[in-house]
């Protein structure tokens, strides 16, 4: 999994019918050298500006009432910001 | 799932049987610092030009009316085209 | 999905079992900033110099006559290479 | 599987009932030019600063009790750290 | 799948009883511009040195006696490495 944030939703009207009743968030991950936007449907209600859990892949239709094209998922909400420092050598 | 726009499409008249029917879509990643083009399968008509959330993985076997070696797939085709700064700090 | 260009192939005679009758095809990326090459399964007699089409993961499984530990197989012979230009904006 | 270092771990009050139980590790993949944090789930009590083996994907669904959207889990705690120069040319 | 030279293993007593009886391999992936080491399990007896092909994914449970938490699996030792120029131009 990886923790990203919340910076807004992507809106589509034409899509899979079993994508319906998820709302598709814009997350950027968090603590990486990568500079990217995933789309990751979520059903626990994150807002923009919170950092959230994401998983990835077909783990994630274990938690979804029926199976859906998802293959990113908001599992959690974080409770509080990790500090961390990448420039730190692990 | 990723944000993508489409490019162009790719013809293979030698190809698996289970993908005939799809449009294979050139799709450029968007949002993001890696420079790639993907392949994505699509029944949803997305044209060229048009932005599209794509998902990957085992997951999209449940989208399609038959199984097959399908790794990415158009899921839906975005609304409007979200304005997002990578540079910001998120 | 990728599409890949066929730069030859590699000899395994010490394989999984399930791994016999498919040539391993050693293939390069194209259209895309990675460099690397990676090995697929093939049995649609691609040949070196052309372009294919490559799928990931569990999804190919699907298109087996039996089940392999084959994560990446060639699904689709490009008919025209397309001319793409990752340098423009998407 | 990667290694990875424990550098702390994330707390997720609001997250889906099956991850309840899983102690939810921040852990820093060693042996890589990636700079990045990932989450990983751990029932094996791995402690700050102990080098992990982390497992990806929906094969960890085989070790858990019951199924979850986890798609990262330690797997195993290294007895000695390797000493590995990334420098020379394997 | 990748080819990857094997250059250690890494113990670990304190891991998931279903990876009992696998070595665990420290494989650096060649012919990419990557530079990092992943964790492989082995039945095959792959020495150090040698150059291996690499799977990753649930694909690979497919290749197991039973089910285990394993991402990446040695499905076969390289005949004879492949001389490979990256720099050339695909």
């Amino acid at each position: 999994m990886i923790i990203g944030r919340v910076i807004g939703n992507v809106v589509s009207s034409r899509k899979y019918d079993s994508l319906q009743g998820y709302k598709l968030l814009l997350i950027r991950p968090q603590y990486s050298d990568k500079s990217e936007v995933i789309v990751a449907a979520d059903v626990m209600g994150a807002g923009v500006g919170q950092q959230v859990i994401v998983s990835f892949g077909e783990s994630n239709q274990h938690a979804l009432t029926k199976n859906a094209p998802i293959d990113a998922l908001v599992v959690g909400i974080v409770d509080n910001e990790p500090i961390i420092d990448l420039s730190e050598q692990p």
